[in-house]
């Protein structure tokens, strides 16, 4: 079919799903995911190669909202050695266990990015849960927040590095290293020009002319540092998350109007896109219900909740505080998907794993809608 | 190069100099094409094909803005009588005598287009200098729009008319003539549903517990009603104009905060695109400066000029109203390309044209800015 009806079927389709499911206070994501797997795998009528374009565009403003929104620098301040501690473990110990597991049935590559993809724990639920409780600015809800932007971060990190090794398989490991570096250090350079020219790009722009041009200057930044950093070898979504860093730094800039359209473009348009893609490649004959995925769900839940829990009661957090951080550590979600569009990009991951994953991130979403807000209040 | 690379080029390079333009008063229109000239045949950086489909979203945005901004029916009523005479008389005589020159040099159907292509003024800048004059709520102003308004309307109706033979050439004429009419009543129904619970939606969607969601279901029923009338055999312009226009006429929507966020990501990212897209396709070796494109200029000017001066001294407007009226219908722009970029998508016009065309474009264009604010001055 053109490519404007499967483009007008899909957006209404997925806005649809992930707004019913807002409704019911549900998780977005997998409104426009059942979306994508009605319109795709099921009826037939749309493909995914043909949203591929705004599902990457999806995929970069999706991290640069993670970056915007929930990497604020001062919140990790609070709590911080007990927030490095939990963060620094939970990213990587579901990384070794995720990586072993996935050796038992796939092959170096694809076993890397299983642990990858279980390294970020999705934040957006869980937070929902801390601020209706009114219990974010307790200690457990800054333990929280600061370790799972922590996680997020070195799940991001983990993918650059583990994808440049992919992309270059014959490369000797030395030549391999030598070029990530390179790529990190030139990276690093133009973050440090980003971070000194955009507060001055943004403070002069008001006296530009041309008042949509703040709007546009913003998404040119976030596609031009994904761009960038694609082209150095890192990863798009690397691009988008530090450009969302960058720009949650410059003073006010919240609460200006090209930061709402900027929202509405990526919320109304490309993001849900960007799930309904994920949705459109989901194969259920290939094993929703396989072996492999109920493992990967039963290691996902407990590589995330035995090490914090731990951690957190061994930095003396009482028994219930302990718990609920480590219950919201559990779920995984939009950096997830991202890590493994980005594998599917590369030609590595193999289109059933993400049927296997979609059960996974089902279950652990759903576990603090059912336990933590009960746990928080008891 | 990568598809993200490609894009982010594009979208800095055509904003950066549309708005270069804007800040000089010229049209962006051709800072945005230039642009793509710039990076796509000069360069070779960037290819066409890369960007359709973001280019193809553009048009029909592009369409819908001028549906929505331009097409207030209020102005059509006034000045009634003289605005019909030479809305119509422009559109037929400059299809007509662009017709007989384009065959010319070329077969029927690519002539058909020429003449079509030719129909259709653009009004925002002779607009902008009626409004700078205060003139436009004068008998000038009002005939200039109200006629400009027609023209282009007929102009997206020729078009549709024309593409549908175009399609099926070797169809009888009597059943394109059925299928063709077919069309048009069915997306009759569409636009009566459309005009029927549109704003009855509009009305019910602040209680609608999403707040986003005005943005997305005005985005999403643009382009499906730009993807219905392409399915119906008519043309994706035709459906993002006849959008615009439905929308318009939704009391209080142009207050609404999700129409700037449209605007927002139309201006910022999908019309300068397409712009740039149409540049990325002008191909300068095969004829900027041939004969057929000095000769097209000539007529594009002369066939939009004398009909429209004429019937206005008929209609007993003055002398210096008169002469202001018919310089401002000479500009083509907007229309006219989205036009030839229909064709194109059929797979029926040479991409030489694009580069006559854009000379045609560029001088009919900087005749208002040079003279028409003198005349309406003097």
């Amino acid at each position: 079919m053109e490519f404007l009806i499967q483009l007008a079927i899909m957006l209404i389709a997925a806005k649809l799903c992930a707004d019913l499911f807002e409704i019911f206070k549900l998780p977005e994501l997998f409104g426009a995911v059942i979306a994508g797997i009605i319109f795709g795998p099921w009826l037939g009528l749309v493909q995914a190669d043909v949203l591929a374009q705004f599902a990457e565009v999806g995929i970069i403003l999706l991290l640069f909202r993670i970056g915007f929104e929930e990497v604020n620098l001062k919140n990790l301040l609070k709590e911080k050695t007990r927030s490095i501690l939990i963060g620094i473990t939970s990213a990587f110990i579901p990384f070794l266990v995720g990586f072993s597991f996935g050796l038992i049935y796939f092959d170096l590559p694809v076993a890397l990015f299983v642990g990858i993809a279980l390294s970020a724990t999705s934040i957006s639920i869980p937070l929902g849960n801390f601020i209706s409780a009114k219990k974010l600015d307790t200690k457990a809800g800054r333990t929280f927040l600061g370790s799972a932007i922590i996680d997020d971060l070195i799940g991001v990190i983990f993918l650059v590095i583990v994808a440049s090794f992919v992309i270059n398989p014959n490369m000797p490991l030395f030549s391999n290293l030598v070029e990530l570096g390179l790529g990190f250090v030139l990276f690093g350079i133009v973050i440090g020009l980003a971070e000194y020219f955009i507060p001055k790009i943004f403070s002069h722009l008001k006296i530009l002319i041309v008042e949509e041009a703040q709007f546009s200057i913003t998404l040119v930044l976030v596609i031009v540092l994904a761009a960038i950093a694609s082209s150095l070898g890192l990863s798009v979504i690397l691009g988008g998350f530090v450009a969302g860093v960058i720009l949650s730094r410059v003073p006010k800039l919240k609460e200006r109007k090209f930061i709402t359209e900027l929202d509405a473009v990526s919320e109304g348009m490309f993001i849900p896109l960007f799930y309904a893609w994920i949705g459109l490649q989901i194969d259920f004959t290939a094993g929703f219900f396989s072996m492999f995925a109920v493992w990967l769900t039963v290691i996902a839940i407990l590589s995330k909740f035995l090490p914090t829990w731990i951690i957190a009661m061994a930095t003396k957090l009482n028994i219930k505080d302990s718990l609920a951080v480590a219950i919201g550590m559990i779920p995984r979600g939009e950096v997830c998907l991202a890590i493994l569009a980005v594998g599917m990009g590369l030609g590595i991951l193999p289109e059933s794993l993400f049927s296997s994953f979609f059960l996974m991130i089902l279950v652990t979403t759903f576990i603090p809608i059912i336990v933590l807000s009960k746990v928080l209040e008891s």
